[in-house]
Protein backbone atom coordinates (compact mmCIF):
# COMPACT_ATOMS: atom_id res chain seq x y z
CA UNK A 1 0.00 0.00 0.00
CA UNK A 2 0.96 3.58 -0.15
CA UNK A 3 2.05 5.37 2.94
CA UNK A 4 1.63 9.01 3.25
CA UNK A 5 4.09 10.54 6.11
CA UNK A 6 3.37 13.99 7.09
CA UNK A 7 5.52 15.43 9.93
CA UNK A 8 3.49 18.05 12.79
CA UNK A 9 4.47 20.18 15.01
CA UNK A 10 1.84 19.92 18.89
CA UNK A 11 0.24 23.05 18.96
CA UNK A 12 -0.60 25.29 22.19
CA UNK A 13 -4.27 24.16 21.87
CA UNK A 14 -4.33 21.02 21.43
CA UNK A 15 -3.29 20.46 24.80
CA UNK A 16 -5.14 19.68 27.80
CA UNK A 17 -4.01 20.93 31.61
CA UNK A 18 -1.69 18.27 32.02
CA UNK A 19 0.09 19.14 29.38
CA UNK A 20 -0.20 16.29 26.46
CA UNK A 21 -2.51 16.60 23.51
CA UNK A 22 -6.66 16.21 24.47
CA UNK A 23 -6.86 13.18 22.47
CA UNK A 24 -9.69 13.85 20.29
CA UNK A 25 -7.29 15.99 18.61
CA UNK A 26 -5.55 13.10 17.43
CA UNK A 27 -8.65 12.29 16.01
CA UNK A 28 -8.63 15.50 14.17
CA UNK A 29 -4.95 14.79 12.66
CA UNK A 30 -6.37 11.19 11.66
CA UNK A 31 -9.36 13.01 9.24
CA UNK A 32 -6.93 15.30 7.84
CA UNK A 33 -4.39 12.54 7.25
CA UNK A 34 -6.83 10.73 5.31
CA UNK A 35 -7.39 13.66 2.78
CA UNK A 36 -3.61 14.37 2.84
CA UNK A 37 -3.74 10.36 1.82
CA UNK A 38 -6.45 10.26 -0.39
CA UNK A 39 -4.44 13.47 -2.23
CA UNK A 40 -1.59 11.02 -3.11
CA UNK A 41 -4.49 9.88 -5.84
CA UNK A 42 -3.47 13.22 -7.69
CA UNK A 43 -7.02 15.04 -6.84
CA UNK A 44 -7.92 17.56 -4.53
CA UNK A 45 -10.48 16.76 -1.90
CA UNK A 46 -13.38 19.20 -3.76
CA UNK A 47 -12.17 17.53 -6.66
CA UNK A 48 -12.52 13.88 -5.93
CA UNK A 49 -15.68 15.16 -4.43
CA UNK A 50 -16.68 16.63 -7.67
CA UNK A 51 -15.28 13.92 -10.11
CA UNK A 52 -17.21 10.90 -8.27
CA UNK A 53 -20.08 12.58 -7.23
CA UNK A 54 -19.56 11.84 -3.56
CA UNK A 55 -20.46 13.22 -0.70
CA UNK A 56 -17.44 12.58 1.37
CA UNK A 57 -16.42 9.29 3.29
CA UNK A 58 -18.54 9.17 6.52
CA UNK A 59 -16.77 7.31 9.11
CA UNK A 60 -18.76 4.05 10.24
CA UNK A 61 -15.74 2.49 13.04
CA UNK A 62 -13.28 4.37 14.75
CA UNK A 63 -10.63 3.26 17.28
CA UNK A 64 -7.17 3.91 18.77
CA UNK A 65 -4.38 3.09 21.57
CA UNK A 66 -2.54 5.42 22.88
CA UNK A 67 1.10 4.14 23.76
CA UNK A 68 2.98 7.87 24.66
CA UNK A 69 1.53 11.18 25.50
CA UNK A 70 2.86 13.59 22.86
CA UNK A 71 3.40 16.97 24.57
CA UNK A 72 3.14 21.13 23.11
CA UNK A 73 6.33 21.56 20.87
CA UNK A 74 6.74 17.26 19.60
CA UNK A 75 7.49 16.91 16.22
CA UNK A 76 5.09 14.28 15.50
CA UNK A 77 5.30 12.10 12.28
CA UNK A 78 1.76 10.54 11.41
CA UNK A 79 1.65 7.42 8.73
CA UNK A 80 -1.31 6.39 7.05
CA UNK A 81 -2.23 3.82 4.33
CA UNK A 82 -5.51 1.71 3.38
CA UNK A 83 -4.77 -0.75 5.41
CA UNK A 84 -7.75 -3.08 3.92
CA UNK A 85 -10.30 -2.32 1.20
CA UNK A 86 -14.15 -3.16 1.22
CA UNK A 87 -16.33 -2.79 -1.22
CA UNK A 88 -17.85 0.05 -0.70
CA UNK A 89 -15.48 0.79 2.70
CA UNK A 90 -12.13 0.91 3.61
CA UNK A 91 -9.92 1.23 6.33
CA UNK A 92 -7.04 3.25 7.27
CA UNK A 93 -4.40 2.98 9.28
CA UNK A 94 -2.77 5.75 11.13
CA UNK A 95 0.58 5.57 13.36
CA UNK A 96 1.99 8.53 14.78
CA UNK A 97 5.51 8.19 15.70
CA UNK A 98 7.50 10.77 18.00
CA UNK A 99 11.17 10.49 18.13
CA UNK A 100 10.88 7.59 15.42
CA UNK A 101 8.49 5.46 18.48
CA UNK A 102 5.39 4.33 18.16
CA UNK A 103 3.07 7.02 20.12
CA UNK A 104 -0.89 6.08 18.66
CA UNK A 105 -1.73 2.88 16.72
CA UNK A 106 -5.31 3.57 15.34
CA UNK A 107 -7.50 3.09 12.20
CA UNK A 108 -10.26 4.62 10.57
CA UNK A 109 -13.11 2.76 8.77
CA UNK A 110 -14.94 4.94 6.14
CA UNK A 111 -17.87 4.49 3.19
CA UNK A 112 -17.56 6.01 -0.09
CA UNK A 113 -20.27 8.22 0.06
CA UNK A 114 -22.88 9.60 -2.73
CA UNK A 115 -26.09 11.25 -2.04
CA UNK A 116 -29.11 8.98 -3.85
CA UNK A 117 -31.45 10.81 -5.85
CA UNK A 118 -33.73 12.30 -2.70
CA UNK A 119 -31.00 13.61 -0.98
CA UNK A 120 -29.69 10.73 1.40
CA UNK A 121 -26.73 9.34 2.35
CA UNK A 122 -25.53 6.13 0.43
CA UNK A 123 -22.64 4.00 0.42
CA UNK A 124 -21.18 3.36 -3.08
CA UNK A 125 -18.65 1.06 -4.29
CA UNK A 126 -15.54 2.50 -4.11
CA UNK A 127 -13.45 3.10 -7.68
CA UNK A 128 -10.93 1.24 -9.16
CA UNK A 129 -8.85 4.32 -10.00
CA UNK A 130 -8.82 5.23 -6.48
CA UNK A 131 -7.70 1.35 -4.94
CA UNK A 132 -4.86 1.19 -7.56
CA UNK A 133 -3.38 4.11 -6.86
CA UNK A 134 -3.72 3.93 -3.21
CA UNK A 135 -2.26 0.37 -3.62
CA UNK A 136 0.24 1.66 -5.52
CA UNK A 137 3.36 2.01 -3.18
CA UNK A 138 5.50 3.91 -5.27
CA UNK A 139 3.17 6.72 -5.29
CA UNK A 140 3.13 6.26 -9.00
CA UNK A 141 -0.33 5.98 -10.44
CA UNK A 142 -2.14 9.25 -10.74
CA UNK A 143 -5.43 10.12 -11.58
CA UNK A 144 -5.89 12.50 -14.18
CA UNK A 145 -7.46 15.82 -13.50
CA UNK A 146 -8.41 16.31 -16.74
CA UNK A 147 -12.08 16.28 -17.77
CA UNK A 148 -12.89 16.78 -14.30
CA UNK B 1 -33.26 44.20 24.68
CA UNK B 2 -33.97 40.73 25.55
CA UNK B 3 -30.70 38.87 27.54
CA UNK B 4 -30.14 35.51 27.12
CA UNK B 5 -28.44 33.60 30.12
CA UNK B 6 -26.96 30.25 30.14
CA UNK B 7 -24.46 28.59 32.92
CA UNK B 8 -21.64 26.31 31.14
CA UNK B 9 -19.48 24.74 33.12
CA UNK B 10 -15.38 24.44 32.16
CA UNK B 11 -14.39 21.01 30.23
CA UNK B 12 -11.30 20.03 30.82
CA UNK B 13 -10.96 19.83 26.90
CA UNK B 14 -11.11 23.65 26.58
CA UNK B 15 -8.56 24.42 28.60
CA UNK B 16 -4.36 24.79 27.41
CA UNK B 17 -1.52 23.93 29.57
CA UNK B 18 -1.42 26.70 31.71
CA UNK B 19 -4.81 25.54 32.93
CA UNK B 20 -6.81 28.27 31.60
CA UNK B 21 -9.41 28.55 28.68
CA UNK B 22 -8.06 28.40 25.30
CA UNK B 23 -9.20 31.86 23.70
CA UNK B 24 -10.83 30.32 20.73
CA UNK B 25 -12.71 28.18 22.79
CA UNK B 26 -14.46 31.46 24.05
CA UNK B 27 -15.63 32.45 20.62
CA UNK B 28 -17.54 28.88 20.09
CA UNK B 29 -19.12 29.64 23.32
CA UNK B 30 -20.07 32.78 21.42
CA UNK B 31 -21.42 31.33 18.38
CA UNK B 32 -23.72 28.82 20.21
CA UNK B 33 -24.55 31.82 22.79
CA UNK B 34 -26.04 33.33 19.78
CA UNK B 35 -28.21 30.16 18.56
CA UNK B 36 -29.63 30.30 22.22
CA UNK B 37 -30.68 33.61 22.39
CA UNK B 38 -32.08 33.23 18.45
CA UNK B 39 -34.03 30.68 20.09
CA UNK B 40 -35.55 32.74 22.59
CA UNK B 41 -37.81 33.79 19.26
CA UNK B 42 -39.57 30.62 19.14
CA UNK B 43 -37.79 28.95 16.20
CA UNK B 44 -35.17 26.35 16.59
CA UNK B 45 -32.18 27.05 14.38
CA UNK B 46 -33.10 24.79 11.90
CA UNK B 47 -36.45 25.76 11.36
CA UNK B 48 -35.79 29.80 11.39
CA UNK B 49 -32.83 28.58 8.67
CA UNK B 50 -36.30 27.19 6.64
CA UNK B 51 -39.04 29.81 7.92
CA UNK B 52 -36.51 32.75 6.31
CA UNK B 53 -34.92 30.93 3.41
CA UNK B 54 -31.81 31.77 5.15
CA UNK B 55 -28.35 29.83 5.20
CA UNK B 56 -26.96 31.27 8.62
CA UNK B 57 -25.85 34.29 10.16
CA UNK B 58 -22.42 34.35 8.88
CA UNK B 59 -19.61 36.62 10.88
CA UNK B 60 -18.24 39.66 10.05
CA UNK B 61 -16.48 40.97 12.77
CA UNK B 62 -15.66 39.73 16.24
CA UNK B 63 -14.21 41.28 19.21
CA UNK B 64 -12.82 40.32 22.51
CA UNK B 65 -11.86 41.79 25.64
CA UNK B 66 -10.24 39.17 28.39
CA UNK B 67 -10.55 40.14 31.71
CA UNK B 68 -10.19 37.07 34.33
CA UNK B 69 -9.18 33.78 32.87
CA UNK B 70 -11.45 31.41 33.20
CA UNK B 71 -10.22 27.57 34.43
CA UNK B 72 -11.29 23.34 34.17
CA UNK B 73 -14.78 23.26 36.64
CA UNK B 74 -15.47 26.72 36.91
CA UNK B 75 -18.94 27.86 36.69
CA UNK B 76 -19.74 30.58 34.29
CA UNK B 77 -22.65 32.66 32.85
CA UNK B 78 -22.84 33.88 29.50
CA UNK B 79 -25.19 37.07 28.71
CA UNK B 80 -25.96 37.37 25.19
CA UNK B 81 -28.46 39.96 23.74
CA UNK B 82 -28.45 42.24 20.31
CA UNK B 83 -26.73 45.47 21.05
CA UNK B 84 -27.15 46.87 17.70
CA UNK B 85 -29.57 46.05 14.64
CA UNK B 86 -28.48 47.18 11.11
CA UNK B 87 -30.38 47.07 7.61
CA UNK B 88 -28.95 43.60 7.35
CA UNK B 89 -26.57 43.18 9.80
CA UNK B 90 -26.37 42.88 13.83
CA UNK B 91 -24.82 42.96 16.86
CA UNK B 92 -24.62 40.20 19.31
CA UNK B 93 -23.03 41.31 22.73
CA UNK B 94 -21.29 38.70 25.16
CA UNK B 95 -20.90 38.67 28.25
CA UNK B 96 -19.23 35.96 30.24
CA UNK B 97 -19.16 36.19 34.09
CA UNK B 98 -17.32 34.08 36.82
CA UNK B 99 -18.22 34.76 40.27
CA UNK B 100 -20.92 36.97 39.36
CA UNK B 101 -17.42 39.18 38.18
CA UNK B 102 -17.18 40.05 34.22
CA UNK B 103 -14.33 37.16 32.69
CA UNK B 104 -14.67 38.70 29.72
CA UNK B 105 -16.73 40.96 27.30
CA UNK B 106 -17.31 40.40 23.38
CA UNK B 107 -19.38 40.84 20.54
CA UNK B 108 -20.33 39.53 17.20
CA UNK B 109 -20.77 41.30 14.02
CA UNK B 110 -23.60 39.09 11.76
CA UNK B 111 -25.21 39.12 8.41
CA UNK B 112 -28.81 37.47 8.11
CA UNK B 113 -27.83 36.01 4.49
CA UNK B 114 -29.87 34.14 2.00
CA UNK B 115 -28.28 32.44 -1.20
CA UNK B 116 -29.08 34.05 -4.26
CA UNK B 117 -30.16 31.99 -7.20
CA UNK B 118 -26.95 31.79 -8.08
CA UNK B 119 -25.78 29.80 -4.92
CA UNK B 120 -24.03 32.74 -3.73
CA UNK B 121 -24.29 34.14 -0.09
CA UNK B 122 -25.97 37.37 0.15
CA UNK B 123 -26.95 39.79 3.06
CA UNK B 124 -30.96 40.08 3.29
CA UNK B 125 -33.02 42.34 5.22
CA UNK B 126 -33.64 41.28 9.01
CA UNK B 127 -37.21 40.34 9.49
CA UNK B 128 -39.00 42.57 11.97
CA UNK B 129 -40.41 39.58 13.66
CA UNK B 130 -36.95 38.48 14.63
CA UNK B 131 -36.17 42.29 15.33
CA UNK B 132 -39.53 42.51 17.78
CA UNK B 133 -38.74 39.08 19.66
CA UNK B 134 -35.70 40.25 20.44
CA UNK B 135 -36.19 43.44 21.49
CA UNK B 136 -38.77 42.54 23.87
CA UNK B 137 -36.74 42.19 27.19
CA UNK B 138 -39.38 40.28 28.43
CA UNK B 139 -39.14 37.74 26.29
CA UNK B 140 -42.60 37.39 25.55
CA UNK B 141 -42.69 38.32 21.85
CA UNK B 142 -42.55 34.70 20.03
CA UNK B 143 -42.84 33.89 16.42
CA UNK B 144 -44.87 30.80 15.57
CA UNK B 145 -43.98 28.00 14.10
CA UNK B 146 -47.09 27.65 12.15
CA UNK B 147 -47.02 26.96 8.74
CA UNK B 148 -43.53 26.24 9.13
CA UNK C 1 -22.90 -0.02 37.45
CA UNK C 2 -24.58 3.91 37.46
CA UNK C 3 -25.47 4.61 34.08
CA UNK C 4 -25.22 8.99 33.54
CA UNK C 5 -27.43 10.40 31.17
CA UNK C 6 -27.41 13.77 29.89
CA UNK C 7 -28.96 15.18 26.50
CA UNK C 8 -27.01 18.03 24.19
CA UNK C 9 -27.87 19.87 21.76
CA UNK C 10 -26.08 20.11 18.29
CA UNK C 11 -24.19 22.97 17.83
CA UNK C 12 -23.48 24.65 14.17
CA UNK C 13 -19.76 24.70 14.97
CA UNK C 14 -19.82 20.66 15.83
CA UNK C 15 -21.60 20.03 12.13
CA UNK C 16 -18.90 19.75 8.75
CA UNK C 17 -19.66 20.92 5.22
CA UNK C 18 -22.32 17.41 4.63
CA UNK C 19 -24.55 18.72 7.70
CA UNK C 20 -23.23 16.08 9.98
CA UNK C 21 -21.39 16.16 13.22
CA UNK C 22 -17.28 16.27 12.62
CA UNK C 23 -16.91 13.02 14.05
CA UNK C 24 -13.92 13.95 16.46
CA UNK C 25 -16.36 15.78 18.48
CA UNK C 26 -18.60 12.92 19.14
CA UNK C 27 -14.85 12.19 21.63
CA UNK C 28 -14.74 15.53 23.30
CA UNK C 29 -18.13 14.63 23.65
CA UNK C 30 -16.93 11.37 25.60
CA UNK C 31 -14.27 13.35 27.38
CA UNK C 32 -17.24 15.65 28.82
CA UNK C 33 -19.04 12.55 29.25
CA UNK C 34 -16.70 10.58 31.39
CA UNK C 35 -16.31 13.44 33.61
CA UNK C 36 -20.30 14.03 34.30
CA UNK C 37 -20.12 10.81 35.30
CA UNK C 38 -17.34 10.41 37.69
CA UNK C 39 -19.16 13.58 39.27
CA UNK C 40 -21.93 11.57 40.17
CA UNK C 41 -19.31 10.12 43.10
CA UNK C 42 -19.88 13.74 44.81
CA UNK C 43 -17.27 15.68 43.78
CA UNK C 44 -16.43 17.79 41.18
CA UNK C 45 -13.07 16.68 38.77
CA UNK C 46 -10.98 19.09 40.27
CA UNK C 47 -11.82 18.08 43.86
CA UNK C 48 -11.13 14.36 42.55
CA UNK C 49 -8.11 15.52 41.29
CA UNK C 50 -6.91 17.31 44.87
CA UNK C 51 -8.60 14.33 46.72
CA UNK C 52 -7.01 11.42 44.71
CA UNK C 53 -3.75 13.68 44.34
CA UNK C 54 -4.08 12.45 40.83
CA UNK C 55 -2.95 14.38 38.00
CA UNK C 56 -5.82 12.71 35.41
CA UNK C 57 -7.34 9.67 34.11
CA UNK C 58 -5.72 9.87 30.55
CA UNK C 59 -6.62 7.62 27.49
CA UNK C 60 -5.11 4.45 26.54
CA UNK C 61 -7.38 3.21 24.35
CA UNK C 62 -10.69 4.47 22.55
CA UNK C 63 -13.14 3.48 20.15
CA UNK C 64 -16.83 4.34 18.32
CA UNK C 65 -19.12 2.52 15.60
CA UNK C 66 -21.34 5.20 13.96
CA UNK C 67 -24.82 3.82 13.45
CA UNK C 68 -26.86 6.88 12.51
CA UNK C 69 -25.63 10.40 11.57
CA UNK C 70 -26.66 13.40 13.46
CA UNK C 71 -27.37 16.57 12.10
CA UNK C 72 -27.31 20.30 13.22
CA UNK C 73 -29.76 21.19 16.13
CA UNK C 74 -30.62 16.89 16.79
CA UNK C 75 -31.14 16.30 20.39
CA UNK C 76 -28.81 13.52 21.63
CA UNK C 77 -28.84 11.96 24.80
CA UNK C 78 -25.28 10.60 25.75
CA UNK C 79 -25.66 7.19 28.18
CA UNK C 80 -22.32 6.62 29.97
CA UNK C 81 -20.77 3.98 32.57
CA UNK C 82 -18.09 2.20 33.42
CA UNK C 83 -18.03 -1.28 31.66
CA UNK C 84 -15.34 -2.61 33.34
CA UNK C 85 -12.70 -2.26 36.58
CA UNK C 86 -9.24 -3.03 35.71
CA UNK C 87 -6.67 -2.47 38.94
CA UNK C 88 -5.29 0.80 37.83
CA UNK C 89 -7.89 1.64 34.40
CA UNK C 90 -11.19 1.36 34.07
CA UNK C 91 -13.36 1.45 30.83
CA UNK C 92 -16.08 4.03 30.02
CA UNK C 93 -18.99 2.77 28.01
CA UNK C 94 -20.90 5.69 25.78
CA UNK C 95 -24.14 5.45 23.76
CA UNK C 96 -25.47 8.57 22.12
CA UNK C 97 -29.13 8.38 21.46
CA UNK C 98 -31.35 10.34 18.68
CA UNK C 99 -35.03 9.98 18.85
CA UNK C 100 -34.34 6.89 21.22
CA UNK C 101 -32.20 4.73 18.21
CA UNK C 102 -28.55 4.36 19.00
CA UNK C 103 -26.66 6.94 17.09
CA UNK C 104 -23.02 5.49 18.12
CA UNK C 105 -21.66 3.16 20.42
CA UNK C 106 -18.15 3.31 21.66
CA UNK C 107 -15.67 3.37 24.95
CA UNK C 108 -13.11 5.09 26.11
CA UNK C 109 -10.07 2.89 28.34
CA UNK C 110 -8.58 4.90 31.01
CA UNK C 111 -5.99 5.16 33.64
CA UNK C 112 -6.15 6.60 37.43
CA UNK C 113 -2.91 8.57 36.77
CA UNK C 114 -1.13 10.32 39.54
CA UNK C 115 2.62 11.96 39.13
CA UNK C 116 5.12 9.95 41.25
CA UNK C 117 8.27 12.53 42.68
CA UNK C 118 10.07 12.71 39.30
CA UNK C 119 6.97 13.83 37.81
CA UNK C 120 6.41 11.60 35.32
CA UNK C 121 2.59 10.12 34.82
CA UNK C 122 1.97 6.90 36.59
CA UNK C 123 -0.82 4.57 36.75
CA UNK C 124 -2.25 4.23 40.35
CA UNK C 125 -5.04 1.37 42.17
CA UNK C 126 -8.39 3.03 41.15
CA UNK C 127 -9.60 3.87 44.86
CA UNK C 128 -12.46 1.84 46.30
CA UNK C 129 -14.72 4.51 47.03
CA UNK C 130 -14.94 5.19 43.46
CA UNK C 131 -15.66 2.03 42.45
CA UNK C 132 -17.85 1.64 45.00
CA UNK C 133 -19.71 4.91 44.04
CA UNK C 134 -19.56 4.57 40.61
CA UNK C 135 -20.82 0.51 40.65
CA UNK C 136 -24.35 1.66 42.65
CA UNK C 137 -26.76 2.04 39.55
CA UNK C 138 -29.34 3.83 42.13
CA UNK C 139 -26.28 6.90 42.10
CA UNK C 140 -27.06 7.03 46.39
CA UNK C 141 -23.12 5.80 47.06
CA UNK C 142 -21.39 9.52 47.29
CA UNK C 143 -18.04 10.30 48.10
CA UNK C 144 -18.24 12.69 51.04
CA UNK C 145 -15.93 16.16 50.11
CA UNK C 146 -15.32 16.54 53.30
CA UNK C 147 -11.38 17.33 55.04
CA UNK C 148 -10.93 18.08 51.00
CA UNK D 1 8.77 44.69 11.36
CA UNK D 2 9.48 41.04 10.69
CA UNK D 3 6.82 38.98 8.87
CA UNK D 4 5.99 35.43 9.45
CA UNK D 5 3.94 34.57 6.55
CA UNK D 6 2.93 30.40 6.27
CA UNK D 7 0.58 28.65 3.86
CA UNK D 8 -2.23 26.47 5.37
CA UNK D 9 -4.98 24.36 3.28
CA UNK D 10 -8.31 24.96 4.86
CA UNK D 11 -9.76 21.46 6.50
CA UNK D 12 -12.74 19.85 6.47
CA UNK D 13 -13.54 19.58 9.99
CA UNK D 14 -12.71 22.99 10.07
CA UNK D 15 -15.71 23.93 7.99
CA UNK D 16 -19.58 24.39 9.29
CA UNK D 17 -22.74 23.30 7.39
CA UNK D 18 -22.51 26.50 5.13
CA UNK D 19 -19.56 24.88 3.58
CA UNK D 20 -17.21 27.92 5.04
CA UNK D 21 -14.46 28.07 8.03
CA UNK D 22 -16.17 27.65 11.15
CA UNK D 23 -15.29 31.37 12.56
CA UNK D 24 -13.55 30.42 15.87
CA UNK D 25 -11.53 28.05 13.31
CA UNK D 26 -9.56 31.52 12.51
CA UNK D 27 -8.57 32.36 16.08
CA UNK D 28 -6.87 29.12 16.17
CA UNK D 29 -4.85 30.00 13.68
CA UNK D 30 -3.89 33.30 14.85
CA UNK D 31 -3.04 31.65 17.97
CA UNK D 32 -0.23 28.96 16.33
CA UNK D 33 0.42 31.89 13.79
CA UNK D 34 1.88 34.25 16.53
CA UNK D 35 3.82 31.17 18.10
CA UNK D 36 5.14 30.45 14.89
CA UNK D 37 6.32 34.29 14.44
CA UNK D 38 7.60 34.09 17.74
CA UNK D 39 9.83 30.77 16.51
CA UNK D 40 11.63 33.55 14.10
CA UNK D 41 13.50 34.33 17.21
CA UNK D 42 14.97 31.03 17.09
CA UNK D 43 13.25 29.74 20.31
CA UNK D 44 10.73 26.97 19.90
CA UNK D 45 7.82 27.75 21.76
CA UNK D 46 8.98 25.38 25.17
CA UNK D 47 12.58 26.48 24.62
CA UNK D 48 11.32 30.64 24.88
CA UNK D 49 8.91 29.68 28.00
CA UNK D 50 11.94 28.33 29.78
CA UNK D 51 14.72 30.53 29.17
CA UNK D 52 12.55 33.45 30.03
CA UNK D 53 10.59 31.35 32.65
CA UNK D 54 7.48 32.63 31.24
CA UNK D 55 3.84 30.76 31.77
CA UNK D 56 3.04 31.71 28.35
CA UNK D 57 1.42 35.35 26.68
CA UNK D 58 -2.19 35.20 27.68
CA UNK D 59 -4.43 36.92 25.11
CA UNK D 60 -6.23 39.78 26.66
CA UNK D 61 -7.68 41.37 23.22
CA UNK D 62 -9.04 39.77 20.11
CA UNK D 63 -10.46 41.47 17.44
CA UNK D 64 -11.22 40.26 13.50
CA UNK D 65 -12.93 41.75 10.11
CA UNK D 66 -13.69 39.01 8.25
CA UNK D 67 -14.10 40.12 4.13
CA UNK D 68 -14.12 36.97 2.09
CA UNK D 69 -14.94 33.52 3.27
CA UNK D 70 -12.46 30.26 3.01
CA UNK D 71 -14.25 27.00 2.16
CA UNK D 72 -13.22 23.37 2.45
CA UNK D 73 -9.99 22.92 -0.08
CA UNK D 74 -8.85 26.66 0.33
CA UNK D 75 -5.05 27.73 -0.25
CA UNK D 76 -4.61 30.26 2.29
CA UNK D 77 -1.82 32.33 3.37
CA UNK D 78 -2.04 33.78 6.75
CA UNK D 79 0.93 36.67 7.61
CA UNK D 80 1.43 37.28 10.76
CA UNK D 81 3.77 40.39 12.17
CA UNK D 82 3.92 42.80 15.90
CA UNK D 83 2.58 45.64 15.07
CA UNK D 84 3.02 47.23 18.75
CA UNK D 85 4.94 46.66 21.15
CA UNK D 86 3.86 47.62 24.94
CA UNK D 87 5.93 47.64 28.17
CA UNK D 88 4.30 43.86 28.64
CA UNK D 89 2.30 43.62 26.57
CA UNK D 90 2.49 43.20 22.24
CA UNK D 91 -0.22 43.05 19.63
CA UNK D 92 -0.15 40.70 16.65
CA UNK D 93 -1.85 41.36 13.62
CA UNK D 94 -2.63 38.36 11.45
CA UNK D 95 -4.05 38.79 7.60
CA UNK D 96 -5.28 35.91 6.17
CA UNK D 97 -4.90 36.10 2.09
CA UNK D 98 -7.14 33.61 -0.09
CA UNK D 99 -6.05 33.99 -4.12
CA UNK D 100 -3.78 37.02 -2.79
CA UNK D 101 -7.02 38.82 -1.84
CA UNK D 102 -7.53 39.62 2.07
CA UNK D 103 -10.12 37.34 3.29
CA UNK D 104 -9.64 38.29 7.34
CA UNK D 105 -7.86 41.36 9.15
CA UNK D 106 -7.22 40.66 12.48
CA UNK D 107 -4.90 41.05 15.78
CA UNK D 108 -4.09 39.41 18.77
CA UNK D 109 -3.26 41.69 22.31
CA UNK D 110 -0.71 39.40 24.37
CA UNK D 111 1.26 39.62 27.56
CA UNK D 112 4.28 38.61 28.20
CA UNK D 113 2.99 36.14 31.41
CA UNK D 114 5.29 34.75 34.20
CA UNK D 115 4.28 33.25 37.38
CA UNK D 116 5.27 34.93 40.73
CA UNK D 117 5.95 33.02 43.83
CA UNK D 118 2.42 32.75 45.00
CA UNK D 119 1.69 30.64 41.49
CA UNK D 120 -0.08 33.70 40.37
CA UNK D 121 0.04 35.05 36.47
CA UNK D 122 1.57 38.22 35.95
CA UNK D 123 2.39 40.47 33.25
CA UNK D 124 6.29 41.36 32.93
CA UNK D 125 8.50 43.39 30.51
CA UNK D 126 8.87 42.10 27.27
CA UNK D 127 13.05 40.72 26.65
CA UNK D 128 14.26 43.47 24.40
CA UNK D 129 16.38 40.33 22.39
CA UNK D 130 12.62 40.07 21.69
CA UNK D 131 11.79 42.80 20.15
CA UNK D 132 14.83 43.68 18.38
CA UNK D 133 14.44 39.98 16.62
CA UNK D 134 10.88 40.67 15.60
CA UNK D 135 11.46 44.06 14.61
CA UNK D 136 13.66 43.48 12.07
CA UNK D 137 11.74 42.65 8.97
CA UNK D 138 15.13 40.45 7.42
CA UNK D 139 14.56 38.12 10.27
CA UNK D 140 18.18 38.01 10.52
CA UNK D 141 18.55 39.02 14.47
CA UNK D 142 17.91 35.45 16.36
CA UNK D 143 18.57 34.78 20.26
CA UNK D 144 20.46 31.98 20.78
CA UNK D 145 19.69 28.77 22.51
CA UNK D 146 22.89 28.59 24.05
CA UNK D 147 23.09 27.85 27.98
CA UNK D 148 19.28 27.19 27.46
Amino acid sequence: MLVNRRTLRIEWGQCDPAGIVFYPQYLMMFDSSTGWLFERTGLTPSVMRRKFQIVGMPIVEVGARFVKPCRFDDEIAIESEVSEWGRSSFTVRHRILKDDELALDGFEKRVWAARDPNGAIKAQKVPEQIIASLSDPTGATMISMDNE
